[in-house]
């Protein structure tokens, strides 16, 4: 048996994955960009709306004309056409005159304003009674008011969101480019593991890794790729192994990293051509018997076994080696976010490793109340229980009842 | 010009919304299964892992037989076998033996603990010395500690996660039920609104609704069917409506709701057979000019033209709609998260409305700061610049600065 011989902290790792570089690019319709990471600077050709625009239904009419106006002293003025929607107003105001417009509609040259129809009066056909004054530029959208010409609207890296697909609409971009999903091969490993499918014998597991890790991949827009369970057999991890880097960027392999007979995996990933060793084991718990190996842009991953090990290590690190893949530039919020929360009790950690402890939420009146999980690491049923995940950094021994605290949700 | 005539607070349309029922369901790959909504109780036909297991590399022993081991007094056992991974043990355990056995192993009879084989050192082939006492199910899995057979572990309307999908795998469960996603009919209307491939004359718009609209409807789990743009023609819009409810579940309508003269869209509406009207505007601000209208179980929305008031009221209504039609059963947590906030300002609002506010966030050492966005509704890009929204109750006169507000990300 061999011990973990090049055991990394969290923050080695880190630092090792941080020159991973994003992916190709491609060109997607917008109405299949949600959640792409977008590849280029998006700079409006043009201003938006583009036109001085009314924001309410009434009448354009110049500020001024209105100014004076009250309840017990309205200022009439001629009504000399409506503004037709979607078209330029075929006439001009001027002193005295004020044309009837709707919600979108484009000011005539001579308005400078809009005075909304609740604060007019018809007196006759062709003359309302103005009730209120109105400010230059009242209920009016500037044709630059939402993008000017020559603007950055969305930068490189931005995750999209619904309104950001509207901004694009807006300007007339149907297709932008974005970074390509990331692929992961999924593989499980070990002798005792066995299909779905399949009624495990005494001492068998159905193979619940490739799910849960599946799942996760989905989750931070990340191709699956399930190649299946492998024995614990050289020949055929080595040939699993270089299918999934022939077909993927990340190699994820569950299973095996244990310090066991059957350890295989850290002599099967070294076995490839240019695969360097990144980690054999971290300094985290739990998800210490990891290993991680890189190839140029690509990575290996031997995760644990225990399936709540599994999960926290593509927490803590795939998340992170993922959103550079998609070439995204904030990666703190990825695809989940964190409250604040209140320890309902201690928690015990030793120092010079990060504790992840997952915990219930429950909401009390105005806060939310943290308790700890504290079941084995191969139990699948305490992370269906979990809310969410807190750390314990690698200097502190503890937390107590009380403390506030981030709580990770996933 | 007709006034809305059957103004309903925020309170009145979920209440009308309550009795809305959950579509059919289909029965679903657990790999396709992530954000589902589970429409069944999957109580657990079996124990898992289903035998005794251990959770470390090291010797399965009787613990009593550890007892008073130490590293100077080291008690040593006779190693009677290897446990093979994924087969049931082919010996049984007596007194003063023990069996080397790897993580995720079956314990063999007699054995009720493993210890750690950083605590035993070798002696010879087939003895080890126990240099640590074990407490009887240390390092041991109990066949049901993971789950106990007959034992309810997802409860319908569960949003499933990654981990409920390895929950599902490790009992042999591939395939779920689940409820049909929704699907929503998205109209744009407005003489002034042109396709986005179209370069929009004097007065024109490009369509922003249909996009954000079909965004905020994926991010939901929302199947978006996109018909397109409408010009204000009544008969039109009446057949496009038509349409829209004989094949989807709600209908989104965006502009043409304000109180304007080319205002079809109620007219249209209940000129439907069997529909009733629910509201014709909300007290909420932005998104007031909203009109509701329901068929059954289906229900039609006239949603603002202003995009950022669209968005709104998608935020606050049809997100929980589509959460009743999906079958989810916590409503809360539906698809975004809530962080608490300190505004660097205050708010002004009126009170008898609710009011939506834009925030853009700062993180600031160990708090989050929101700015609010004051910009007009008609601007898509205040949504693109703001992170998230915070309400402001009718009963409130506004937001003192310093004060702490929760923020719904989006």
């Amino acid at each position: 048996m061999r011990s973990f011989f090049k055991v990394k902290t969290a923050e080695d790792i880190f630092k090792s994955l941080r020159d991973i570089k994003p992916l190709g690019t491609e060109s997607v319709p917008i109405t299949g960009a949600l959640k792409r990471v977008l590849a280029e600077d998006i700079i409006s050709e043009e201003d938006l709306p583009g036109f001085q625009r009314s924001t309410m239904d009434g009448y354009a009419l110049a500020a001024k004309d209105s100014f004076g106006a009250s309840e017990n002293l309205p200022t009439p003025l001629n009504i000399v056409g409506e503004v037709k929607m979607g078209e330029m107003p075929r006439f001009d105001l001027r002193r005295g005159e004020c044309a009837k417009i709707s919600t979108g509609g484009m000011l005539p040259e001579g308005a400078d304003a809009v005075v909304m129809v609740e604060y007019t009066q018809m007196v006759e056909d062709e003359m309302v009674e103005i009730c209120r004054p109105v400010s230059p530029l009242e209920n009016v959208i500037l044709p630059d008011d939402d993008v000017t010409r020559g603007q950055a609207i969305l930068h490189k890296g931005r995750l999209l969101r619904p309104q950001d697909l509207g901004i694009l609409a807006g300007l007339g971009i149907s297709m932008v480019d974005v970074f390509v999903k990331p692929r992961a091969a999924i593989i499980s490993t070990g002798e005792e593991i066995v299909d779905i499918s399949q009624k495990p014998e005494a001492g068998q597991m159905r193979d619940i890794n490739s799910y849960t890790i599946g799942g996760l991949c989905i989750k931070s827009g990340v191709k699956p790729l399930y190649l299946g369970i492998i024995r614990d057999k050289f020949e055929d991890l080595t040939l699993f192994i270089e299918k999934g880097i022939s077909q993927a960027d990340v190699v994820l392999l569950s299973g095996g990293s244990s310090v066991g007979v059957k350890d295989f995996t850290l002599d099967a990933f070294l076995s490839l051509d240019g695969v360097e060793l990144v980690a054999h084991g971290i300094s985290i718990s739990p998800g210490k018997p990891t290993i991680i190996a890189r190839k140029e842009n690509k990575t290996l991953w031997g995760l644990p076994g225990h399936p709540v090990s599994a999960m926290i290590i593509f927490d803590v690190f795939l998340r992170y080696l993922f959103g550079k893949l998609s070439g995204l530039s904030n990666l703190t919020d990825y695809d989940s976010h964190a409250i604040e929360a209140e320890l309902d009790r201690n928690i015990e950690s030793a120092t010079g490793r990060e504790d992840y402890i997952r915990v219930k939420l429950t909401h009390l009146e105005d806060k939310w109340l943290a308790t700890p999980i504290l079941g084995k690491s191969g139990l699948i049923s305490t992370m269906v229980e979990a809310d969410g995940i807190i750390t314990i950094d690698m200097n502190t021994e503890g937390l107590y009842r009380g403390e506030k605290t981030k709580v990770r949700l996933f």
